[in-house]
């Protein structure tokens, strides 16, 4: 990683949330828009989903480590990969981009700036999903980080490529991505109460990943 | 590859395994569940399989070799790259994750977790599509290997994305992963009476692409 | 990059933008032929534009960059990457292959060479979403760069697979693809008397990009 | 290259070719089986077409150099990296490959081995679209081998995605691959009798990518 300043970092944290949720609202909005099928739509919003996340991690990972969601950043502060201290200025940052990321889609497709979603997603199936979801997400970056580190942008894209459709919940795994949806009353957005299950599960399940990989991607003792 | 002990090596064939198999039918049960278009639903299934894949060999390969399936397993015993005592416990290792990766798909789904499928998938043609499919995947493996290893991740992705549609059985290439889909009575299952002529088609698919690809790689006698 | 001279810089720039153009006027007739569900004919004019960018500036961007767009020629202008005096020769090579990729897409397609778009693409909603595309597009370019030179081919195609989903134009991000495709009323075309708009949003949002990357991909003085 | 005698260069070429055309046809009739809507057949073809070529290039370039197509082994015969007495047994193997891939398509599909296509493609815009992806895809080769080797697989594999949906022949660019699909009366079948327009339009197509690419990645005089 190229030595940066903190603001510099944040900058990083917040802009790719930014790209990515206006990628995931946009591209809701767009698919939705132009089909009936809801496969299709499902399609059109995982694809651009997956290709963003490898761009941005590329370019924005050796400023920031391109976590983009307060649930890796935390996955990475247990591992001390991220001080503490930073933990509350990254969420901050991925919080402000990410709303900002749905307001620049809202302007794109000329609807109201300001939303609330009316989509429920709730229950223990749904919390499921997100566990598991955060849980392979998490996984797979050390796993990663562990084995081939500069693959990791391309193991992000495909496993959320993946994700969309295993999981019942379309995987959000992502505290902050799932603040900015709840803003939105689109295909991808999800309705403000049900965020705390969510945010919830997708934290245990980061946090249980760390757990894991661990152990499992343990450097030998010599 | 790193040097890990045995158990980490089992627990990465059944991680790699459960993810493979909740990939593969949860997508198909989403898919299914999302559109009336058969085409759109092996396109759902599709995609993420191949993705995950990608992701799934390129973590866990340097700590098993990332065989996931005991088609593979047999293969590389052939070759003696697996010691033939290592056999039995990779493949249990392999049919548990993906028994378990079934039942997670059903949980996230709130489906119940014990189904048998009624998907026929029988007779000549299915068994011969099994037999290039499995052929082929084991021959790209060897190649892949034999040729340029750090591509083996990708070269498995897009085989069995390719692979689902060259063959009328969508090829499943893989007794565990065969197994565990018998379990679920959804897109992607199978008849657990039709297991046994996939399994032997699989394995003698492999096989005989371990013979082919160690005359076409082989190493030149200087 | 090779030393090469500008006559073949601006062969390659010229080659690049044609078959860029034939792709994405080409795949936009085809799709249109086959389809009548919108997002499908758009996921088939998405996919063979994100391939044939990865294509086109592996082969090409070692001879000349491999812009094909003059508001990113313009971007590099502004960096100094580009000398000022071969801004123009760049655009009007882009340009020139842009419209031989129009016709040539007329002609494989068995339609009249010369046509002018009716398709209305205006107002501040497309502005805004062709300044965010054309934004983004500098950007990675210019932090793939900084980043990890090699891995820019597949930034762009990956990126521009996402801005056709994410922003309300589809994208275009390009001058002179956009006076290509003012010359065509098929899928992919835009009103001749609408491209003022378009290209004064592509190549402020390139010019920001400048800005921006400018400071946040900085070296670091020692 | 690695160092390979003559019976395994061509085993090679005829074993990709067979993979090759079992790709195409095999996922036409999927594909076809599967939807009423062309596009999305059109896709279920494309997607498994590049994929599969990604696969074979790779582990089979370093053997036979991976053409599995008469008009690159001529391109290559020009540029003299083909010795011109091997160019007949290789377009033998791949013709041969061919064939049988269509009938192993056939068995796996459960349809009559032997058929000949009823699919009507003739006519000069047809010809001119073979003649532009023929093209294309020799000058992507030329080029990727002349900036970035390693890269040719991808380069193709993306090339002919694209190459499915920008021309109105659904880009064939191979006489090997025609002459295999003559004899398959479904999705990706073509007329016998329109076989030659295609085939010379192939050769002419490659021809002219020689001489073109021959100036255009010319090493330069020190």
């Amino acid at each position: 990683m190229m030595q940066t300043d903190l603001p510099r970092r944040l900058a990083a944290e917040a802009l790719g949330t930014f790209f990515l949720v206006a990628t995931v609202v946009g591209s809701g909005i767009m698919a939705d828009t132009l089909t009936e099928d809801v496969a299709l739509s499902l399609l059109g919003n995982t694809i651009p989903t997956g290709a963003i996340l490898v761009v941005l991690i590329t370019v924005l990972g050796p400023l920031s480590g391109a976590h983009f969601n307060p649930a890796v950043s935390l996955g990475f502060a247990l591992t001390r990969a991220l001080p503490w201290r930073e933990l509350a200025p990254y969420v901050a940052a991925q919080v402000a981009g990410g709303i900002l990321g749905t307001f620049a889609a809202h302007l794109m497709f000329e609807m109201p700036m300001l939303q609330a979603s009316a989509t429920m997603r709730t229950g223990p199936a749904q919390w499921f999903s997100e566990l598991v979801a955060a849980f392979g997400l998490m996984a797979i970056i050390l796993g990663g980080l562990a084995t081939r580190a500069n693959a990791v942008p391309w193991l992000v894209g495909l496993y959320i490529t993946a994700a969309y459709w295993f999981t019942a919940s379309t995987s959000f795994a992502n505290p902050a991505v799932a603040i900015a949806r709840a803003l939105t009353d689109t295909f991808s957005g999800i309705r403000p109460g049900d965020l705390p299950g969510f945010i919830v599960a997708e934290c245990l399940g980061a946090a249980l990943a760390v757990w894991v990989a661990g152990w499992l991607w343990a450097k030998r003792s010599a």
